[in-house]
């Protein structure tokens, strides 16, 4: 039952039981995560009705997302529940918890209950709309609601052995094969959300059965063909192909949704930017799986054109609350970032199977950056407040809720903290990539014989890495090293010894060596530091600068400074401190320095003037973006004015 | 019929038929303004149906401003016709036309037909839902119909000395009178958007009854008064008060027409900006005529709140489209200011008449900013295309266009234009007072003598002017001229001979001497370029700077530079040098320097590095903001980056 399919994976993830995360940084995260966030959010769709609404039992329950709108919350109930059995699957995974499991096995046992004679299921579609089934895929999710409930049926079924839940889905996707198809009498369509393609994917892998890739890959193809199928769905409906769906602002029609041309010929980022994320997440995955050359090429002119001009520093994506997604080049608005959560956990979705595709470390440089900072944003320190739109700048009004009408993120944040175990190693052909940088420990075979590693890290706030391996015998295989291209001058040492990393190429040093329990790897990686600057072309940042240190970018918040953020300048040049503070925010590490702040004292009742502003100066503490609104309410920016002293040249 | 009321004022605008402007720079915008305008003006009007709709036949034409709003343009058609024979009319008084008066005579004889037996007259009201007549002051805008109407037959009959629509007014006013007032039965009520306080004083100045500034001086006073008229109101109409009205964010119910509290109490400008302006030029004329000292003292405060926290740069005013008005302390967005051009023409009547009542020459300065900048904008140079919101910053996507579905600001400016010679002169108790500088002449007479006196000057161009006076023989009286807080060094000098200028007060030097035909009075107001910086606390403006010569503030258009306008950045210090371009958009000064600009030539394909942008040197012109958008379509900027080179301290 494992990957039997994955041919040209450079990388192979480790399945969660076999890997531990125990340090200072994600222990306490991810036992949150575990003992907080996941009853929380059970309560939370308990409370709503999206449990209940398992039953079937129709109740005159319909609420609109806006008034007069078709679509309705509900609609995605189906997958809020999936994602938040996914997450329990993971969490089954690495701490088995009989109580849970039974919770899980009674969600399980509702939803076979209400899967339909002919293998449908969807509680909305079947309980209050059955009329419209299968008659709406552009606006109604059905599709959406059917991948993630794969996706937690496999999570469910590697986390347990039991097949029930996956037993429901196969047949529910025999039935989906036979809805859509290129064949007479099939829909010739696609989803309207995607993330359905990227759950078959992993369905392929857990069952071997290569039909559910060819299914994932008909969906990828079919999308953007003339005519549309929205078009011919609408007609269908007796509605004309006139959604305002179909153009924002000069966009093409379903550029929204990625069906405006083929994949292949796509070559930007643009629309709904989750959608974009779970899509590309699938076409690498079907690139590796199916050796398509042109499906990768896409995949990397599209991260070329989302990281060259569209990606926020904290790896956030997606600037416009309008179309929950991607406006035009170089627009990237700090106070009104929409940024949403899910789109930077589907970034590192997206990353992950690049880096696994290609074997190259930016992809795993960018993944780190979404990871701690727009993804780590998303949810606070005890796991019951979320973010869901994660603006890089505040003037105090922006705060942590506990629902939303519309629930993806906290469930996404959650299902992916759960399995990070899956995305800090890489099993090679010869040996083990380490991508992450985490406290804990990874198991894996080298020749039938057992293998455990070990990472000891203060990472993020230090930049210090030792290594060992727990084997029996020595034996001869490639330890991987990612070299963050954040880090400009890494030093590694194989039992004292430097290693020369002036080869090191894909953003990997490749150590082959007959490795014994007594090596001892030491990586360092000096973490100034630093100052960011944007691409000139950027407007909301022009003049601007972020701090970063290692992945980590900050931000200073009003709690800790005591003007208003915009009078802060930031003199280029001057020094700037990192200082672990152990109280602080459940222990961070803080950058401090002086900054220049413009005096209000003497203006007098004046608005303007022509004398400059008098410049005074003051201390400047910034933390980690991740961890902003969670002391007073207050402002907060990530870009800060900087102050350049002396002639730029 | 001239101004019998008037106890206190410090200065009296002079008729506007004893002014003439004929400077390089009025002349032709006032003709544009007569010629173009005016014609163009009235065909749109008939174009909409607004003159068709003076004959009262009942048509299905009802367009709602939005959606499913009760609200409709047609509501306020009377108004835009109003101030249409407004700028008839003067343009009448320095312009005699018989095609022109005829063209009005036409229209008042329409309006005569379509008043209602009892008085009344409201076309909206009459033809098409006259079972809401005088149902809902708070949003349908009767009074204010009513109130522009004044006007407008105030000016016609002081241009022609006719009365006809003068009659038909003092008819309508005086049924007014009996559905509004303190006794019972009447409406203890109030206007939802002022205007007609202000229309009152004047036709309580021409025709010399004090009834009529008793009804405003009853407008203003009720005005806050609890219980809310407007609650009372929508009582009578079966609704609950629960508008929307009732509150924008944290405002208080009704603040957004300034009804939140009694005017005497009031010290925030509030709510709709247009509004507020017509509201407080009513209370300032009411303070004067009335020697009201609380009223007077409400409009300081205001206008201390408004000039020192909540004005551009440009005049403008009311930030938010949202309210079309005012928000919080130091917000002066530039991209989305809405700074709509009928609020600074309402700044422009409320700094007249503070001028008029206090006599002192900061209310002129800030009226010449709004007239030079906020309100010039207002309308191309070809009088046809105009602005209805002015922002401080532009994307490129931002342009003037032909008509409006509520065309408040066309007819507006052009009115203002129309009256323009009633603003530069004022006669005081003793003499003859300049309050802006404009070629041209101003006669007036002294001890029943007759006397002209003439400007000669290339303002706002060139800051000299030369003065001098045409009369038979020698006359003691006093010269008053202006000294602009703009100018840091004046230099006056009469016949030659310098004047001390120390102890010039209020803005003002006041010259008292017997004057003769052959005195020679010579007024320098240096004009160099000044940075101009704004008070700290406003967020939008850190860090940035604009550029002013004399009254006139400047921008950066993308059609003189090659560079997105953001990448500027002005080096603080650096030489800035104004030329004047005759062929230039009708002969204009600009501003010429050179300014660093960020190099995105070697930034390869990345978005964020560490290395601070590479700058280089470009240079740097700037136009006069209120001529903008008349070239290539393109970006503009008036806030612009700058560069400290070297310590501020």
């Amino acid at each position: 039952m494992t990957d039997p399919l994955n041919n040209s994976l450079r990388f192979t993830p480790l399945p969660l039981q076999s890997v531990t995360l125990d340090d200072r940084f994600w222990r306490p995260r991810l036992e949150v995560n575990r003992t907080a966030t996941l009853p929380f959010l059970y309560e939370q769709l308990e409370r709503v009705g999206a449990i209940d609404a398992l039953d079937l039992r129709p109740r005159p329950l319909r609420v609109p997302c806006h008034p007069g709108s078709a679509v309705t919350p509900q609609m995605w109930w189906d997958s809020d529940i999936a994602k938040w059995i996914e997450t329990a699957a993971y969490a089954l995974a690495t701490h088995p918890d009989a109580a849970l499991e039974a919770q899980v096995d009674a969600l399980v046992e509702k939803i076979a209950a209400a899967q339909q004679p002919d293998g449908y299921f969807n509680t909305f579609f079947t309980a209050i709309e059955s009329q419209n089934r299968l008659t709406n895929e552009r606006d109604w999710h059905e599709l959406y609601n059917a991948g993630h409930l794969i996706e937690a049926a496999v999570a469910y079924t590697q986390a347990t052995g039991k097949t029930a839940f996956l037993d429901v889905m196969e047949r529910y996707i025999r039935f989906l094969m036979g809805v859509y198809g290129p064949h007479p009498g099939q829909k010739h369509g696609y989803p309207g959300h995607e993330e359905i393609e990227l759950a078959l994917v992993k369905l392929s892998r857990l069952t071997g059965k290569r039909e559910y890739l060819e299914f994932a890959r008909y969906f990828v193809d079919e999308r953007g063909r003339q005519p549309y199928f929205f078009d011919e769905e609408a007609r269908a409906r007796g509605e004309e192909p006139s959604s305002e769906l179909l153009s924002h602002g000069d966009a093409l029609p379903y550029e929204y949704m990625q069906a405006h041309k083929p994949m292949r010929e796509q070559d930007k980022v643009v629309g709904h930017a989750v959608r974009a994320m779970y899509l590309y997440s699938a076409m690498a995955d079907l690139a590796a799986e199916l050796g398509d050359e042109s499906l990768r090429q896409a995949c990397e002119r599209l991260w070329a054109d989302l990281t060259s001009r569209r990606l926020y520093v904290t790896g956030g994506l997606g600037p416009s609350a309008h179309n929950e997604g991607m406006t035009t080049n170089y627009d990237l608005p700090n106070d009104t970032a929409y940024a949403e959560t899910c789109a930077a956990v589907g970034l590192v979705f997206w990353a992950q199977r690049m880096l696994n595709l290609t074997g190259d470390g930016q992809y795993t440089d960018l993944m780190e950056r979404a990871l701690y900072n727009n993804v780590l944003s998303g949810v606070a320190q005890d796991g019951r407040r979320f973010f869901y739109d994660n603006p890089l700048e505040s003037h105090g009004d922006k705060h942590r809720w506990e629902w939303h009408s519309c629930p993806c993120c906290p469930p996404n944040v959650s299902r992916l903290l759960a399995s990070l175990g899956g995305y800090v190693y890489g099993r090679t052909a010869d040996g083990i990539a380490v991508h992450l940088y985490a406290g804990g420990s990874a198991r894996f075979e080298v020749e039938g014989q057992p293998v455990t590693f070990y990472q000891r890290t203060e990472y993020p706030w230090e930049g210090k890495v030792e290594l060992e391996f727990d084997l029996e015998r020595p034996a001869r295989f490639t330890l991987s090293l990612r070299l963050p291209r954040w880090c400009r001058d890494p030093k590694l040492s194989v039992n004292g010894e430097a290693v020369d990393l002036s080869d090191a190429r894909d953003g990997h040093v490749h150590l082959t060596r007959e490795w014994s329990a007594q090596d001892r790897v030491e990586l360092n990686l000096p973490m100034p530091v630093e100052r960011v600057y944007v691409h000139p072309n950027v407007r909301q940042d022009a003049g601007l600068v972020a701090l970063q240190r290692g992945p980590v970018v900050y931000c200073v918040e009003e709690a800790d400074v005591d003007v208003p953020l915009h009078q802060l300048a930031l003199p280029r040049g001057a020094d700037l401190t990192a200082t672990f503070e152990p109280e602080l925010l459940g222990g961070v590490s803080v950058v401090r320095g002086e900054a220049e702040v413009e005096e209000p004292g003497d203006w007098g009742g004046t608005l303007y003037r022509t004398a400059p502003p008098r410049q005074i100066t003051t201390s400047l503490c910034a933390v980690p973006y991740a961890l902003w609104d969670q002391r007073e309410p207050g402002e907060m920016r990530v870009w800060l004015r900087e102050e350049v002293r002396e002639a730029p040249r």
